[in-house]
């Protein structure tokens, strides 16, 4: 495994690659990995010759009273883990050499922003967008792997590439979760004991949702409803900071459920903000 | 020559062209061509081995009050111009395959876009600069060549091939004039008998810019003013919407010039917005 910084580098180890006909998996990612992330290098691997990380703490996707610089890093500790996952190579570019003094394109993924995480997280998803677009460009891989926690981000990755017309298959990989159900996420290093306990209540009140639809429960705003009392009445940190269902497809909100849906939480438990989901299909 | 229309049709032949280790050269156009595009046609010819061309009058850089219901086609006379020019492949497409419905990404070049065409015509990058990301992505050019008459346009192309790892090489095509010096565009098919004699307006307000800084003007405000002042005092006919110096590498307005500079102008000729400008190396 080799780990390459300059982007000039990649770029050529790519075109040996790519001369070689041998197909490109990917993974990006902001580093801190686990299970997830290796599920995620897994499903990759499995479906390419060359397989690619990414650990980046992308800056841009970032708000200014967001966890910038407290999100953890352990280069070390991935590297180990990434050689262990099968990795050929992980690309770990710094920020000045991603985004140079002066630096000013910008892709947007509209409609599908609007919503969930992207009306909580102004210019998130430009962060994010613009990011994997660059990363697509330096990798130019035949297939990249995203994770189904991050929903909305798969969504608007998976639009990018349609709309753009770039040629990469994009893959969601299942969520990985602990065995109390809490889905798993770089950001869990951050709850205290007594939160981390707490914290469980994203998922259990993903399965009151899950419940109700399987009881015949058609009603956007029962569920809701259903869904936000059960985490309000189930917790003593939590404070909900969106509960919604969209149609997964373009990302609309929908009132009646049918189609292939979108449940989407995020929750603070405590200081740290959570998200979860069940993409249902009716 | 061969008129493909199909992105699908595009990609395979390219595909082709790329296993073959051929370099591609690419102007993109909105048609009606002239000798402008004919030049960057024969630039792109000299430095690459298989020629395209596209013809598409992109809807989304328009505004809803410009003009593009009547910007002016003539797909045969196209044809037999490309052909003469040696173009191997002309991209026809049409819009519903680039903007299907439900169509969302968009790329930005901020602070590029502000001033100038930007300022006055909003939008009009945001779709100049989508267009042309995809347009690369479908036919994967290793050269591109735009026209300098439209000089904020190929700066913001640059800066996002830059900002965005893109490995194609941008070259810029100088301007063609009339014999009086007007510079071509497919607008000037708009012009009038007298606007057209008048449309030389342009040309010679930068004329004389050129003339005060070779005489020692370094103070932006001075020539601009008196840029002005020739166009509104030698045309009945001309409205300016904007002239402006900035510096031509940030694109930030200068007060004092020095470097690398352009003066930019834009004028209404009746109903017809006409744009020139001069790039000069101080």
């Amino acid at each position: 495994m080799e780990i390459l910084k300059e982007i000039n580098v990649v770029k050529e180890v790519i075109k040996k690659i790519k001369s070689n006909n041998q197909s490109i998996g990917f993974v990006p990612t902001m580093g801190y990995l686990h299970e997830g992330h290796l599920s995620l290098l897994k499903k990759a691997k499995e479906k390419s010759d060359v397989l690619f990380l990414s650990i980046f703490v992308n800056p841009i996707q970032f708000g200014p009273n967001e966890d910038l610089d407290k999100y953890p890093r352990d280069l070390e500790r991935d590297v180990e883990l990434a050689k262990k996952a099968g990795v050929d190579y992980i690309f770990f570019p710094n920020e000045l050499k991603m985004y140079p003094p002066g630096y000013s394109t910008y892709v947007m993924v509209e409609k599908f922003t609007e919503g969930l995480c992207g009306a909580k997280r102004l210019g998130h998803f430009k962060g994010v967008s613009t990011i994997v677009l660059k990363l697509f460009n330096i990798i130019r891989p035949d297939i990249a792997v995203f994770g189904k926690k991050d929903a909305q981000q798969l969504r608007v990755i998976e639009k990018m590439v349609e709309d753009l017309n770039l040629d990469i298959e994009i893959l969601g990989g299942e969520i990985v979760r602990e065995k109390d159900g809490l889905a798993l996420s770089s950001r869990n290093k951050y709850l205290t004991l007594e939160e981390r306990k707490e914290a469980v209540v994203l998922n259990k009140s993903l399965e009151l949702a899950e419940l109700l639809i399987y009881k015949g429960e058609k009603n956007s705003n029962v569920i809701i409803e259903k869904v936000e009392e059960f985490i309000n009445s189930n917790s003593n940190f939590g404070k909900i900071d969106y509960v919604e269902i969209v149609d997964y497809k373009n990302f609309e909100k929908i009132s009646e459920l049918s189609g292939e849906i979108l449940i989407a939480i995020a929750v603070y438990i405590g200081n740290t903000r959570l998200i979860d989901n069940r993409i249902l299909n009716l």
